[in-house]
């Protein structure tokens, strides 16, 4: 009998059972997207590192503009102009005003910008100032943005566009990330072929190695794929032992259901420690998570679609954690536009096609049974119908958890 | 002045101004993984391509166990075995049964499959069927997901995982996809320094130019760094020469102020055409959109929360455009955990961290002030207050747009 999980068992077995792995690497930050903070970041410095105008105009003191207005303008010496690019040299004088363009440095004594839109050049090196600016505006300080020590990235990131240009503004140009993890693929079964080969009667084509190193690829890791093994205890073990000695994680697709062919519970068992076997969901119940060493050995189903959503809903998690961070989920409201079934005393899992129509969304189910092609493909991801519900309506709101977005 | 767009209008300028580029090319299927799909697959076979079993259990005919039960088997003679990965030889006899595993190949004959569950092995080559089956259960009709010229992938799709699965389960080993688009990125300024350089006082880095690079290796195109120009017309036209020369589109950031210095205007104005200058949004109005023959010219803000809000907004949506595809957009519904203030006559774009808690999303919106590394670090999305509202309170509902999920 398996020892079926539900899925939150699953998430705490993983949790109590892995660690994170503690191995980074220095990459130039050109090479950082998509890669795993290992270490908060704090700045080491002052962004900006002066005082510095946010719009075109000319630096004042506050207090020489109070009263004024297009009527009675506050009338200021020009004391000249700081440039692009350059220190503010001078001091500014009472009564005075030097002019700043946007981005430039404001002179030590200006406590305010008045945008030029709101002063008249009189052509005399004087300027009449027709709208009073408050203390601190128009411009940002020293270190407004951040300072030293000051916390700017969470450890466990996952490095996106955003974070590379905070980093570049730090002057950080090269950053500690977690490693690469090396995922091993090993596909089981007497029936597969790979992709590239024409299956004869009663053979399939592997298709779980290319979608699996695909995910894993996403993932943030590195997929090795070590081919197909047949329905044999010892060629799996084999493929086992070399995917252990080279890899930090192993995914064996096929080859876990109760039957005729429990090879992966046992070879696992033979090495290391079964976590469990069987997890209450459908698609993806004969699911095994094992232990070797440190090592997370998942047996995964053979049929692809469960394959997938298993791989999606705690793979990845797993994958995650073991660099140090947690993934989010993130789910749409979408309304259901054929009704689906369910009535199995397990959770649901069903792919669906999220199309957008006067702003609202839809979810396209993909049909239970056909459940390979046409399940996967062109789906945005799936939702879940609970153990006690017996199906959802056509019309009903569901959540759709994304596999990712573009 | 300013010949200011709507964001629905600058939408309506790309639409009419650039067409999809023509151009695709041929790669493995190990490398489609974010590739945008040129043409439709459809499947050139029959997947399965042959009757399957999706239990293990006895292939039979269904007309041969009506009537039966747990107290009344019906029983079958056992006619034999179909080995995983074989065809199955044999007809089904009637009044017979035939062993068949989960994934193999159902004989002729037979037209549904009893779980081994629901039957009794007398030993003598005798099962009894305690479950009646209906014509059709637990097996898959060959080409039941997909048969030749079934559409399966749609053309402009971002290849997901999901999709690599599908494609290598017909055998499609190699996909033609768009070609990548290069992307020249220029920064423009006197104040700027590189990332990797120390700035002066009144000098800040070019963040612009990393971050923007990651964000279009992000939209799937190949970004080439051209490196800071002065705030020179000269300097900017031999630059931009050169870009369009080798690239398909360029992104020019800094130098779009209406001010001293609107050189990015007037060199594309001496090349091509400006289509507008200004959007109604904040940050982000000093940017241009312009065309010089076929490719697209953007001169982004240089303010890098502006240029990167300009970037998701618009400049991916084109590059996605210009590859034959559309962009989905995400937005998810979160409570805002600070108010945030608004009144300015253009939609304001505010930067928003995500926080999942106790079943609810949270938006912290970051300060607006500041405006550049807090406003971009950590942060997963942004959210939007309309021109003709005076800001979001606390507490309120947000929908925050996603830049990216894990």
């Amino acid at each position: 009998m398996l020892t079926v999980k539900t899925p939150d068992e699953v998430f705490e077995v993983m949790k109590e059972s892995f660690a994170a792995c503690p191995v980074s690497e220095r990459v130039p930050l050109s090479a950082a997207l998509g890669r795993v903070l290992f270490s908060a970041v704090e700045s080491r410095e002052y962004v900006p590192g002066f005082d510095r105008s946010t719009v075109d105009g000319y630096a004042v003191r506050a207090a020489d503009t109070f009263g004024c207005s297009d009527a009675i303008p506050a009338l200021l010496a020009l004391q000249g102009e700081v440039n692009m690019g350059e220190a503010a040299a001078e001091k500014l004088q009472n009564g005075s005003c030097i002019y700043v363009s946007t981005g430039g440095a404001v002179p030590k004594g200006a406590d305010a910008v008045v945008m030029i839109e709101h002063t008249e050049d009189y052509g005399d090196s004087t300027i009449g100032i027709t709208k009073a600016v408050a203390p601190g505006e128009n411009l940002i300080y020293k270190g407004d943005d951040v300072y030293p020590g000051k916390p700017v990235i969470s450890a466990g990131r996952l490095i996106a566009a955003q974070d590379i240009g905070a980093l570049a503004a730090m002057g950080i140009t090269e950053v500690e990330v977690c490693r690469r993890l090396a995922v091993a693929i090993i596909s089981t079964g007497d029936e597969l072929v790979s992709a590239d080969e024409t299956p004869a009667d009663g053979q399939i084509r592997d298709l779980n190695s290319p979608m699996l190193a695909a995910m894993v690829t996403q993932a943030g890791c590195e997929p090795r794929c070590y081919g197909i093994v047949p329905d044999d205890t010892e060629k799996l073990s084999a493929a086992l032992d070399k995917a252990l000695k080279e890899c930090d994680v192993v995914l064996i697709s096929g080859g876990s259901s109760v039957g005729a062919k429990d090879a992966t519970d046992e070879v696992i068992e033979s090495k290391g420690e079964v976590l469990f076997h069987g997890i209450a969901m459908k698609p993806g119940k004969p699911t095994i998570l094992g232990k070797v060493g440190m090592k997370p050995v998942w047996g995964l189903p053979g049929h692809p679609v469960a394959a997938f959503l298993v791989g999606h809903i705690f793979v990845r998690p797993l994958l995650a954690q073991l660099m140090g961070r947690e993934v989010k989920t993130y789910t749409m409201p979408a309304q259901l536009t054929e009704s689906v079934s369910a009535n199995h005393g397990r959770a649901q899992y069903n792919g669906a096609h999220l199309v957008f129509c006067d702003g609202e969304w839809y979810a396209q189910p993909v049909r239970g049974k056909s459940g390979l092609i046409a399940t996967l493909a062109d789906t945005e991801g799936y939702f879940c119908i609970p153990r006690d519900k017996e199906g959802a309506a056509a019309g009903e709101i569901v959540s759709v958890t994304l596999y990712s977005i573009d």
